[in-house]
């Protein structure tokens, strides 16, 4: 029998440990993938770490996963050996809700299965994520990548990626918005490259003077400095749509007073603390605050082809997965531009 | 000299006592208004008791103003002596920007002028109220009311009633949207009302079982009592649209849990403390938190239409200008079913 490694953690916070265990034998509908590259996301270190109290353990992170088909099982018609293919946050859903009928599986009225830290739909086998050389998937939840696109610059793409195209495409970005986003990082730089691809204005804000740069060179037409009070005053509703990217505790507020009459302020990070809205915020200027997560099979694949169109990859650093551990060290005190890839052929026996 | 005779409070408080003063000489544009009724809504309270602190005395409050016109300034077209008039809670607006050029003149960039405690535009002169026998307003922000409505029941229309259609109308309710409405007080049982006439499925949320009984006669399909969890469990997940009339503190986030995915709570009332808002709440579900306030000039207009149209009105007290004090009193402790109307043929010499 086959063996696949991994690294996991066999308990809150870790450390990393290589485990090898027995490949799954391959079932009608799946597909099995050698993956080469998969990206650390910040909420890899959430569910090492069970900040949200749901983590099941022992943990392999990992959901930004790409990589080749090596096997198919029977009835797999979307991906045949040798295809690149990826996998995102989900593996499965109800498949019969009218949101999975529609292909916003993300939306699942039962709950999507998510790729790691979770239970095989309608069974207790613990689902192991991306930090492995092989993982098994219905062919439904994976992706087929551009070869053109760069396996290592794509991964980011199947989390950070699809969580900001996702709600760009929703509220309908494009010529003639003033889009801002907020945190340039992980998520925030990828939001960037693609609402200026989506041919917005571009509006970049961060808490920090030093990313001011950074954000022009991944496109960013315009910054504003979050902890610069006249800068915000200056820019006071001016934008039209605003994803915030920011995992941490901060102020919505003040990033409400940026929005126009009829603007969106949309989170992706998960602070916390409760986010503190006061109600003339949103009522003066008919704002809104929403929220959006991921995205769904068909507009994950429609992303990927639009960032093979667009020339788009994350920006990132590669690290063998013998370095997890100070990667992991790293991300939490934000020192990488931009993601962690880990480099799954070190796995190699 | 004419004079005009009003209730107005001296400092923060109250109480009310009766003041004369000249009525205005005409100016052009402007309608003379022999009020005859005058709603009190829950900001009257508020700006009487200076919560916002942002309020003018000496002052005059009201602001659901309703009567006929008695004088109309050179270049009036649109009302003529006899006809019956109304006025909301604005009086003028910058007029110029794209708010005002198309009827959003409640989100006028340089803020509408309120039509009590608020300076007349471009000038020191403090504008008075319309618990008063006359009152005078530029006919651009004056409504024309249909003959067949009955003044004091069409008088908390003109806040009540648009803060309620607008928000209604924005989220396109009708056919097919199961609509909730929060708090059954002067605003939401309006809102009963306008959304069954739209034709939606309407659900009343109350935090009492008492009214119960009166939300289904208001109009409601369905009661969901907020204080009781089994039964907002039962209704997690289940509506589209809520508006959300309350203006005291309350928790938004089991509110959040009644939206299905891409539903939008909407706030109207102006609680003190800040909304807490748990960002899981509106992601796993792209739910969005919104707010609203008023309705421009022309949905006013369409309002009052409709309303006469659907036979709808007001549920309403009426009670001399002598038991001002007393109505003030009553409403703070919510004691009124829905709507405390001034009588101002009360006022007469």
């Amino acid at each position: 029998m086959a063996k696949m490694r991994s690294v996991q953690v066999s308990h809150p916070k870790g450390p990393f440990e290589l485990v090898e265990r027995e490949i799954p034998a391959p079932r009608d509908g799946t597909v099995r993938i050698r993956v080469q590259a998969c990206g650390i996301c910040h909420s890899d270190v959430s569910m090492v770490e069970n900040d949200w109290g749901s983590s099941l353990f022992p943990m392999v992170p990992g959901h930004e996963i790409v990589g080749q088909v090596v096997k198919v099982g029977a009835e797999v018609n979307k991906l045949r050996p040798g295809d690149i293919a990826a996998v995102g946050c989900m593996i499965d859903s109800c498949r019969i809700c009218s949101y999975c009928e529609s292909g916003l599986e993300q939306y699942c009225d039962a709950t999507p299965t998510s790729s790691f830290s979770s239970y095989e739909r309608g069974s207790h086998d613990l689902v192991f994520g991306g930090f492995s050389n092989s993982y098994v998937v219905d062919e439904r939840f994976a992706l087929k990548v551009p070869s053109s696109l760069d396996p290592a610059g794509a991964a980011p793409l199947l989390c950070a990626g699809i969580t900001t195209y996702s709600p760009l495409r929703h509220w309908k970005v494009g010529p003639g918005t003033r889009v801002g986003v907020v945190g340039i990082g992980g998520l925030g730089h990828l939001a960037v490259k693609l609402a200026r691809a989506m041919a917005a204005e571009v509006v970049a804000i961060t808490y920090s003077h030093p990313k001011r740069v950074e954000a022009i060179k991944l496109g960013a037409h315009q910054v504003i400095v979050s902890s610069d009070e006249a800068d915000m005053k200056a820019n006071a509703g001016r934008l039209d749509f605003v994803v915030d990217t920011v995992s941490g505790d901060h102020d919505v507020e003040a990033l409400l007073n940026l929005l126009r009459t009829d603007g969106t302020l949309c989170m992706l990070g998960i602070p916390r603390k409760p986010l503190i809205v006061p109600p003339l915020h949103l009522e003066t200027k008919r704002r809104r605050i929403a929220g959006s997560i991921m995205g769904g099979v068909p507009e994950t694949q429609e992303m990927l082809e639009f960032c093979c169109t667009h020339g788009i990859a994350a920006d990132i650093e590669i690290v063998p997965v013998q370095e997890v551990n100070t990667a992991f060290a790293r991300l939490k005190r934000n020192d990488v531009r931009y993601r962690f890839v880990l480099d799954m052929s070190s796995l190699a026996a």
